[in-house]
């Protein structure tokens, strides 16, 4: 179990080597909306995702030296565990997606960790990944349905607590990017022990919205397997299956938003925040100014701020990003 | 005269009001350079640039309640002094150059100040300024020339100091983007305080290498008034009174870089820091990657990180940018 206490050990663990990333508002954008909206800019991670955080707390958890290590992902978890193996002195076997962005795969290949690609539609990289772990003696460290991982998460979590309470305010709301769930699941469990009060939300894209549906079903759904999405980061085909039941005790419900919305939130993060996200890590800040959002927070949102506006705060999880995506970006047009 | 004592009580005066921007690094740049670069990133600083540490700092010394603020600038003063005024409650008048970047406009006016537009190289925004001030009974809060101003800045670089020293190393070098010199001048006050060992350097466009050429000569020199650049930040016909004194004690060198080198430094910025940084707040980082950089660096350097890489520290001192100009640099090539 996935408590605040270990992703406190995992802190303790990782804290030198990570960066702290900062939680981002923007004057220009809050005078249009009627919430003061924080940025917690996890494309500022090292490697340019959060995910280097699990990883790190993974490989550091290790304890026979030099044992190589083995990842599967579709290119963010693939860097992140590339860069943690590098400094730990161990080696990398990374199996992504051929169809993974080619800024992804060149990154993973940055940090000397050997790329093994598959096809994410006809083979299962869980297989792959089993396979080259007992033929290298390898230990595996998965995306998600890793405590290890899920801990190393949290410390996003721990940050956006500390923040808040230095800034003097508490989330309202939190919204977090959710695939396979490891960041939601170790975040919402750090938020949650500092502010019970905040309600947490999921967002994912439309098209594979398989925790939104497994959070009002209870139980855990697939995506259509013919489903396509820009936001290649989290398009898992079902929750975890240890993510899930954290984030199902935890999370008020499941939000959603199109290809089109996540590309202009790409965009405010660039004019409003100066930030480079990728889809995939824009999928939050796209719900919270989503209609469907504020319709919801109208109705079901309290105040826990006295005499202020009420707070959100979102999860940018990357930014990494082919300069062709970034561009149709760019050219979206938004409302704000 | 602007001490480090000075600074430290500006930033005791504005620490709550402003961002602690992070200093950021990349393993993937920096593994195909022969030095570690870092990167403070003040183009997340509230208003998008580093202007909003001085402006605040003038802004909130004032004595008498209500008083408005007039400020001239090209753009980024501008939209800092508005906030800082917002923030007081004051009225802010914002004397602009016609031809600024439409997005810096833009903000200005969103921070509620009225802005009056003026021709930059046929009148004088000094005489506008005098005589609205005048006509107001407003302060007048100049974008270089005022020591309020230069310590605002300046808590840039007691940020820089206190989180080299958390991360353990001395900077070897420090490259800061000089417009009128005022970011330069607080910020290298502070810098060498703390790392009297440091080499500071500025960083200019080509043609506008008036701090450049006045520090060869010892005294302060102009820009040829045909000049043109797109680092329109910084852009200024020579170096302040009051500023450039304080740098030529303090800086070695100017170095300066052409507007394509700034395009990719901005490339570079997207791509391996996930930053939106404009032209003239990337000159310091192309300044860093340049040739004439490299090959000075190898001549003069000492290396004060024993057994280990040199650690060189640029500014990022903005970033508001038109769309168009950023997909100019997504466009461009570099050897990164």
């Amino acid at each position: 179990m996935v408590s605040t206490e270990i992703i406190r050990q995992a802190q303790t663990r990782i804290n030198d080597i990570i960066t702290t990333t900062p939680l981002l508002s923007s004057d220009r954008l809050n005078r249009q909306l009627p919430f003061d909206l924080h940025i917690k800019a996890e494309c500022l991670q090292r490697t340019g995702s959060f995910k280097f955080r699990g990883a790190c707390n993974a490989v550091f958890s290790l304890t026979q030296p030099g044992q190589p290590v083995i990842a599967f992902s579709s290119g963010n978890h693939a860097q992140a565990v590339a860069l943690a193996a590098l400094l730990s002195g161990r080696k990398a076997t990374i199996i992504m997606p051929e169809d993974a962005p080619q800024a992804k795969i060149d990154g993973t290949r940055a940090y000397s960790a050997e790329v093994v690609l598959y096809d994410r539609y006809s083979e299962s990289r869980d297989e792959i990944g089993k396979r080259l772990a007992s033929e290298q003696g390898a230990e595996l460290i998965r995306p998600y349905d890793d405590e290890r991982v899920i801990a190393g998460q949290g410390t996003a979590g721990l940050e956006i607590a500390a923040q808040a309470k230095a800034a003097g305010f508490t989330p309202d709301s939190f919204i977090c990017c959710c695939g396979g769930g490891g960041l939601m699941a170790g975040s919402a469990t750090a938020l949650n022990d500092a502010f019970p009060i905040t309600h947490l939300y999921t967002a994912e894209p439309a098209d594979f919205d398989d925790t939104a549906r497994s959070l009002a079903s209870g139980q855990r759904q697939q995506n259509d397997i013919s489903a396509r999405s820009i936001c290649d980061a989290i398009v898992t085909p079902t929750p975890g299956e240890i993510t899930f039941p954290i984030i199902s005790s935890l999370a008020r419900a499941g939000l959603s938003v199109r290809d089109e919305e996540a590309l202009q939130a790409m965009r405010i993060g660039w004019d409003y925040f100066k930030l480079t996200i990728e889809p995939g890590g824009a999928v939050a800040l796209a719900a919270a100014l989503s209609d469907a959002f504020l319709v919801h927070f109208n109705k079901t949102e309290t105040d826990n701020n006295k005499n202020s506006r009420r707070q959100i705060v979102v999860m940018a999880s990357g930014g990494n990003c082919d300069s062709d995506m970034f561009m149709r970006a760019l050219s979206s047009k938004s409302r704000y």
